[in-house]
């Protein structure tokens, strides 16, 4: 029913790709912390268009304006409102659209849900644009979660069929997750990096367009976080990242890997390091036993569908006369959005994480 | 925080393995709908251990008291609660084990948690025992969403290295799902049953377990159904299914297979078929779109870690001594809980299902 | 939708009257509480009928059975859930009712709800007996709010026309409210006591009833504690004290009488005590500003509407025939249940107050 | 936590006086509703101050700016949020009441919460500037109600001691609603206005201020909605109106009043009318039994404590030097609130009213 997520803390997603403008609220942050501006912007020009020659070419201005919930940079305790206003809106190109639905896209299952009236242009609600306040948010949360020791950080893992390496379960740290989290398009090897962009440009040159694999992590987290049932790690983390556009599986740890392992291999040993610390040997539950962390680095990797958005002609059906049909989507897109979707893919993680913290009444 | 879940259909369960009892609240069901009691055992049936020379041993008499919401065998409308007694406590066997957090289990997190308060024994409320109440919860939905057309059924795709054929996205029938939801181990294939099973005892003789994946599908689900966002229908079906027990991934459509597709392949082009509806030529959308559903099959894959429970030794620490040491399980277990993981997921399934239908206000 | 109230402190009453059984569950309660079984127990007789000539002469065991949750006394942390199974059903008595609705009962609006189907007998998931659960989680929610300091206890401001004194509003002190909550039916002067149970008794006499004015008070309340706007003290309180079946009117502090003061009347001038504590002279905020808590006793009034259940015979509709008719009702009934609902209304209070801690992190 | 409310229509307000913008997002109303935008800003008018010589004579631009949800004035389905900018900031008038709170004002129970660090200016988030967006959500959910035959109006039943008539509680028609609510100091005796203006010039001369009380009005609402216990409809309009900043008082139907009746008064007989409808005698419900409606007309009344904003010399404590110290408070402040209370109280009734309808399935 809703783009409103959270008990304890809030957030409130609203906008249309083509309407006056998008935002975000972001309610229940502890009051007197400090946001560095400076940073929040950095995060909303990782996910930002344009960057890359590979992305899409549109100039879109993502500059957020804080309403209210903060003084001199400082946050208030009241909700905390930020709003980015839509400049560049070429309504036209979509009107052609409104009843030959592009595959892939929402414009079919929107327009059962909302009789015809979602505002199609752009995408409307479903815009990927809508990860921008999301960003926002999550730039918000982790300088929140970083002053306590928290680290969030994701790299592009896969592109098509290139891959890099993993995370390192069990070693990973801050300093990794921090520089990841300072990149445009993060991964762990700069080599990898070239071949996927030359995936992505061979893609663009067919017309067509990549998926991938975002793996995020998660250091400094406590142990003792979360709950079981409804409320755990792996629930509370889903209900977020599956709010970002294209995403269409989530794992913890080893997950679906972790379905063809037996348990001698599967279970995580403890152990006290040499600092009397609980540890584990490995950590294939990705730091999350029966919904709560157990200190370990927590993982997750999130599979990101390809960009629907793409020029060879394709079938539909014509809504207003019943007919099949065929489309070409015309304008520039992102033949791969996944190097985009990392810092949107953190920024949930920011936002969930927080969210956990203080339902643990450890914020 | 929680063990409750749900705006419209509140569901909320309770009880840990060696209290009195467990339970479960269904709270915002439709009036006056007729619930077939030997439909509800059924579905119990399928959960309860015990039934396969390859399961645990334990004897559990799962048989569910019904307290409230329902006047012969119609509810009505008031919340419907059932509690399972616990009868067969053998509280020693766990006694031991306080300090020594079994790996793969919540033992360990949940001490952190609950600073070592909570029930360790049998596992408490992180015990597999309290997916019977959730299958109680789901026995009632499904036969509330069946008399709106909609049927759910899942099976097990697959254990260890054995792997029977997904379903077929495009043509999965009612028939095939009404099928598998009254098998205690549903398989599309029974040879491949076989195979699994052979796979399983060969994991207990070797003091082992497996893991597996768990396929389910939805189909009869009329399009326009969820919302974008949070409330899409990939976000509630993740809230629900990763409070069954060792869920750690979750995939919908082609899921992480989608990663490594192109646009062109993984877009689902839209077409009338010969009776003037809507359909796709390839559903790796697993029937949504942008969070909602498109009247494609719902199709979505759990993925299930091994059992952690396994009789060989293993390393844990000694929370009281501050040591590390060796740990045997002793008792009983499931060398394989997937085939009884199905109509827990299949229950998770119902109740989202019947909660994104009421948010839909198709209830 | 719902008896599932609360974020932090979640709180689901079910039952009906004449079902099987009633009950409560109660999660996010910090683990490691000791619950003193005796006072529990203690609170569940001051509700339950029949202590007093003028009350109803029904038997009724309120016995409450905890399921889970508790081990030995102390809280686990995982949900805590009791049961109290109805005993004495005669449903004979209600069945002629089923298509007349009694005046000033839920009967009719609640026909129209559920469409016939809801459980009319005893007033079914409507009953009075349903204060019952509530008043366990208080039971067991005060205790918890005592061992911080908190005190929670109220007394029958008024029957009928029969009023004394109210709290006073500055030194309203933790010893008067720890008296009060241990009282059957508990007032500030016993004399006037004895004059409401003269008017309680003259109403029985007439075949009519009475109703009253609950005062309830908190100390001991940190200032800071509660939030604007929908999450403030009196909206929480409200959405617990409104679930007290009888409930009409609700106020804080000077409530309906600030509404004809001048402001320099009613405002709250502020000063430090001889200990450096801020405090205010007059108290007509009832201990809340904003919806926040100042730390001065917080103190509020529910009006009770009288006992609706009366032998006098009454105008009503027969929804089957579509005529007017005349009911009679027969059985015995409370004339009064004021004195019931003050432990009821402070029950409400001590969830509420718990939650509102919980949000602040003062739990 | 929290200024978002609601689960099938969630209302998020967020902003501080002196920020740059206030606003709102409603989230959850159905697509396709045409929303008349000169109603809304007449609603917004009826809030805004300065329209009349006895209120405040600040300068107030109260314009909302629609960002997204809807196009061409037809509701997309999309969260609707609209803002508000705050133009006219003197936040040097604001500087020195930091650290010596205004009595009857949320300044030092704010101090407490927040930590001193809340936007004190204006009265940041505890202003009554704050109820503009409410006003504006209520706009919006009145005219879908309104399309639905439901109609909500308010009137000052008293301010200080002069009271008009109340509502007659049977009979109550749409027509009178509909009048009162397109009107600034709604009434229905207008000699009774200029008596109560009188005794707001006589205050204002006095350096003081008048609180009253406002009762509202709900016709056209179907019987059956609403839900027992927690989601009431006293309890969903208790979550809102005590969310209008002044607030210390609800009642429902007889109230307050009716703890002094005796069960024979309070009781509403039930007879057909001559069209066939069930209605009642008297309606001491208020329109309400067991939380759910009857079908008569919904009235309640909220009690308005007196602005605490005075001219006069008040106590009050310096949080800084720990010293008791004097208080005049500058500027010019509406001497009588209730009048601009009264829109916003509609408003809260409009809310509550649609949620409760979308949770029964009637919206």
């Amino acid at each position: 029913m809703s783009s409103m997520w959270g008990e304890r803390i809030k957030l409130s997603i609203f906008g249309e790709s083509h309407a006056e403008g998008i935002g975000v609220v972001l309610d229940g942050l502890p009051a007197g912390e400090k946001i560095d501006w400076d940073e929040v912007l950095a995060q909303m020009a990782r996910r930002a268009p344009g960057q890359d020659p590979s992305a899409t070419s549109r100039v879109e201005k993502d500059l957020p304006k804080v309403l209210c919930g903060m003084v001199d940079g400082v946050l208030t305790g009241a909700p905390l409102s930020a709003v980015i206003s839509n400049t560049s809106q070429h309504s036209r190109d979509y009107e052609a659209l409104r009843f030959r639905p592009r595959p892939g896209h929402a414009d079919y299952s929107a327009y059962l849900r909302y009789q015809g009236y979602n505002d199609i242009r752009g995408g409307g609600h479903f815009s990927g644009r809508l990860t921008a306040p999301l960003v926002f948010a999550g730039a918000v949360c982790r300088q929140i979660l970083k002053r306590r020791g928290i680290e969030i950080g994701g790299h592009v893992l896969s592109v098509g069929s290139v891959r890099e390496e993993p995370f390192k379960e069990v070693s990973l740290n801050s300093e990794t997750l921090e520089k990841l989290s300072g990149q445009y398009f993060p991964v762990l090897s700069p080599e990898k990096r070239e071949e996927m962009k030359t995936a992505i440009e061979n893609a663009r040159l067919a017309l067509d367009s990549l998926g991938g694999v975002v793996e995020c992590g998660v250091t400094g987290l406590p142990g003792g976080v979360g709950s079981p049932m409804f409320d755990g790690v792996e629930n509370l983390l889903a209900s977020m990242v599956f709010a970002v556009p294209a995403v269409k599986g989530l794992e913890f740890g080893a997950g679906f890997q972790a379905a063809g392992m037996t348990g001698s291999e599967n279970n995580d040993a403890f152990y006290y390091d040499e600092n009397g610390q609980v540890k584990t040997r490995t950590n294939h539950a990705g730091g999350i036993l029966g919904g709560i962390t157990t200190g370990m680095p927590l993982i997750f990797r999130a599979a990101v569908k390809p960009t629907p958005s793409i020029a060879r002609k394709q079938e539909t059906v014509n809504l207003k006369t019943g007919k099949n049909e065929e489309l070409s989507i015309t304008g520039r897109h992102d033949p791969c959005i996944v190097p985009r979707a990392v810092p949107a893919i953190e920024a949930a993680a920011a936002v969930a994480v927080t969210e956990l913290l203080a339902q643990s009444g450890k914020l």
